[in-house]
């Protein structure tokens, strides 16, 4: 090991458990203080880290840190930027090796996705070939569950809860009201090129006759009439319809139902307010009443509604991130391995950036059913277990959750600004 | 106390605890069983009642009830139906007394809001004018928290929780992401003429630095240069925003912000999106990436975050009105009675059902603070106890509530059928 303090940055959308990932990083180090020194967080993610914004959580206490653990959202902030490659920006990769130079950082922990491991693969290159001793490790996160090696990511786990409890509840609620009023239910989901989170609301219907009644999913195109009449269908049948519909449903063109035309740092779309779409259809085409519900961040901050394998696995990664790092690696990331389906058992596996980076894990075509509304056995013995339990943050006696809302305090800076590109 | 069977039903939109009254006033029932004889339930509410559609639920057991007790929607099924006034049709008033006498129901317990109070009324003076023995008694539900003269509303506190926990937990989101992405987040909550779910938002904001920063009542005219001020303040102060908006929300002139056009069995307008128009004005005029979420069905069925408080008093109000029954009593309805704000405390009163139906209590004009952007401590006082306490549902061993779906079977009917109007 290099230098002894640790630098950690969260990267691109928050979920529900990163912040158990940096709680456990903070206190695996602690255990290991003979070791290592301070850790640091970097304030906004990379951005604060190019910036010199640094956060010292030396400052965090006992109680700071078990509330911590249980705070949704990235606490020391998160951004969405991408560095370029390192013919296009060298300057940043050199600024960042400086940066943690003048801190005594020894250590990188970049905490994200696709794109972040990329990032850190990068980083580990150009310490490397500046000669800068670095432990440049990734620690996955993502509630896409699109990484590539790892088995599952944390912060899927706890989305795919709050997706399949509340599309349950709401089934409920519209199966109650559908002799006089609203007949069609819809819901969107997160997922902007594949299905992982739509699928989840699959796991609410457990029995044929169970809600809901159709998923759409970025993967199976669009088709109108099909659509229409699997509602109309369910409607005949049972009353009523219950749909979860994804973020990224297309037509077979490409096209997305719904398309707010705005695009994010990265490049991709923003898209948001397919449901609206979807329940206009229905209503033109069916004169159903229709409700619907767009849970955009709510899904992704659901932390009252955590899935407890979730959390242990976001702590796991944590821990084994910081246990590589006193081991001398750099270029890896601790990945989640399934060692068996029922009973659910699952182990920390060790995997190189490279393999990782910017490949985008796909879901496997037979999770689908044939008629593109559902999902298979194999998808439900995936995904069951990764809902498994509940882990409940602490509550005061006003009613709401303990949350983590600390004034971080910048350490002072020791290099001269920098603007990043 | 008439004859001894009871007929129970749910009646306009259902609440995340409404079953909870339901498997009280089974319970309850049973513990007279020495006077009480069966507890019938009117499939889909008063029309189920009145085509003669009726649940035994003696084939409850006890695990059934503790389900019940803990699952959301209206597990009888519930309607939005109004019976008419009594001259315009008896013939209605005239049926249901028919079918209670059928079935030996000596007590019919409405469990409903404002329009409930106003039918359980008029059967309660029907019965009379008959010379038929009835105890017709209201039971309050209502997320609206509109009805009159109770403290408030079962149902209410649950939503209410939903709301300020979810609010609380998408602006950590929002603030992770604020530096480089999302400046604003917009999250729609129902409450059609009323603020009281709006404002319950803002028991998430604790300090003046806490979100959220605004919230839009349907009481406070929508000014639209005042509101993009008070949104760009925030996002310059704070480096985000972080909004509720009521689906109720209008102009001066009354128009609301967002008009799906449609209007429900009651004459009412259905109301939805009011998020994305408010997200596009923020787009528009101040160019600010936003984020916005609708949480429709989603808030009322939310049983996974209800409040302990909400859940006590759902249970005590279905508890008080068969007690209310022994005692013979007719044309009432059990309220909710606030002995003291701190520590709070609550008793069950009784109030007359003339004085509840058709009126609907609007929200303090001293809950909104001067700006009309927030709420007092008159607001908070009053709002608070009801979120109090976290009462979780039973989850099963693969990660979803343990939710009853009873295949509930119908009686033999007794009469030639019905045509409600």
């Amino acid at each position: 090991m290099a230098a002894n303090n640790i630098l950690y940055a969260q990267s691109g959308g928050v979920t529900p458990v990163i912040n158990a990932t940096a709680a456990s990083v903070i206190e695996t180090a602690r255990v290991h203080s003979d070791r290592i020194g301070n850790v640091f967080a970097a304030a906004d993610g990379i951005i604060g880290a190019l910036e010199e914004r640094l956060i010292d959580t030396g400052s965090l206490g006992e109680d700071d840190l078990r509330a911590l653990a249980q705070t949704p959202g990235g606490v020391f902030g998160s951004c969405r930027y991408k560095l370029k490659s390192m013919e296009e920006n060298r300057r940043e990769y050199q600024r960042l090796i400086e940066v943690l130079d003048a801190h005594g950082i020894g250590t990188f922990f970049y905490n994200g996705g696709n794109d972040s491991a990329d990032t850190a693969n990068k980083v580990a290159k150009m310490a490397a070939e500046l000669g800068y001793p670095l432990n440049a490790i990734g620690v996955p996160k993502t509630i896409d569950n699109d990484l590539a090696v790892t088995d599952n990511c944390p912060g899927f786990g706890s989305v795919a809860k709050y997706v399949a409890v509340s599309i349950m509840e709401a089934s409920l609620d519209v199966m109650s009201m559908a002799s006089s009023s609203t007949k069609v239910f819809i819901m969107e989901v997160m997922g902007r090129h594949a299905g992982w989170i739509a699928a989840a609301g699959g796991l609410a219907r457990r029995e044929e006759h169970d809600p809901p009644q159709i998923i759409l999913f970025p993967e199976v195109p669009f088709d109108r009439q099909k659509f229409l009449a699997a509602v109309d269908e369910s409607v005949k049948r049972h009353g009523y319809c219950s749909i979860v519909v994804s973020e990224g449903a297309r037509y077979a063109d490409g096209t997305f139902l719904a398309d707010a035309g705005t695009t994010d740092a990265f490049g991709h779309k923003q898209l948001g307010g397919v449901a609206p779409v979807v329940a206009e259809l229905v209503k033109t085409e069916l004169g159903h009443k229709y409700h619907w519900a767009v849970s955009d961040y709510l899904q992704r901050s659901a932390r009252h509604i955590a899935s407890r394998t979730d959390v242990e696995q976001a702590r796991a990664v944590g821990r084994v991130a910081v246990e590589l790092a006193l081991e001398g690696n750099t270029g890896v990331m601790p990945v989640i391995e399934r060692v068996s389906d029922e009973p659910y058992e699952w182990k920390i596996a060790t995997a190189r950036l490279e393999d990782i980076a910017n490949h985008e894990k796909k879901m496997p075509g037979d999770y689908v059913t044939d008629d593109g509304f559902g999902i298979t056995p194999a998808a439900r013995r995936y995904l069951e277990p990764l809902i498994r339990g509940e882990d409940y943050p602490d509550y005061d006696a006003r009613g709401l959750p303990r949350y983590l809302r600390p004034r971080l305090e910048l350490l002072e800076p020791k290099l001269p600004g920098f603007e990043p590109a």
